[in-house]
């Protein structure tokens, strides 16, 4: 499918999913968040086809959001580790994460955060770092331009 | 191109993948969060062909995302207007955002979240609603099926 590029837009939303490609490429982070690293692992856990797990996780590569290492040598095998970036996504699937929990149901075996120490199912809010206050309206506003709206 | 269907994935961010479709369906809720109704305005905002365009705004409708409105009958036109779990997407794209900002930078058109009072730049970071800690390893662990790693 002919697509435009999101990377030439201005907002820094369609900068992202520019970046980070489609929605395997959001769930083999999620699964590097989980701890998997190797390909034969992100095969396991996704299902993928093995052409399109390659692509996708090249281009993850190139995003900066993954790195490949070499684990060994004969024969030669490279494994995916998060970047200082691809960590940095985790707020973004932690709330998509909580979303799809409010939403679209749980279940034993879906993922899931908790408290370490309590083993509590975590709440996730998104709050602004400096006032401490959830990021909703009136208290917050989109901006996009010279447009203005609550958020 | 033949896809998996995520929405039989046990877990809630594939599920949630699922329901939001793909990229195109991000940046209409992004538009419907700053303040956008009607297709034409979709349409100028996107620079995205009708007919896709058309397929999003159902699939966002089907969803229960967006609910569509009549808001003139000669002609009949609708509008599309954010349901209360559309309005609750709000936190993906606010992380999105956010973390689009850190590292694909910005731009004077671009979309951003101030505070409404004093117009500064809002630093949105994820809390545990109930202990109000930043949701990070290793407080806070993501866990899936049996499998256990540091957030």
């Amino acid at each position: 499918m002919q697509r435009t590029s999101f990377a030439d837009m201005p907002c820094p939303i369609a900068r992202s999913l520019e970046r980070v490609g489609e929605w395997w490429s959001m769930l083999i982070l999620r699964d590097a968040f989980a701890g998997l690293t190797r390909f034969e692992q992100f095969q396991q856990s996704l299902g993928i086809a093995p052409n399109m797990l390659s692509r996708r996780l090249a281009s993850l590569v190139e995003a900066g959001m993954l790195e490949r290492r070499r684990y060994s040598e004969r024969p030669p095998r490279d494994e995916y580790v998060l970047t200082e970036r691809g960590r940095d996504f985790r707020t973004v699937l932690v709330a998509l994460l909580a979303f799809g929990h409010r939403h679209f149901g749980t279940s034993p075996n879906g993922t899931r955060i908790v408290d370490a120490h309590t083993g509590e199912l975590a709440d996730p809010v998104l709050v602004d770092r400096r006032s401490g206050r959830p990021i909703i309206g009136p208290d917050y506003t989109v901006v996009r331009g010279r447009a203005k709206a609550a958020a």
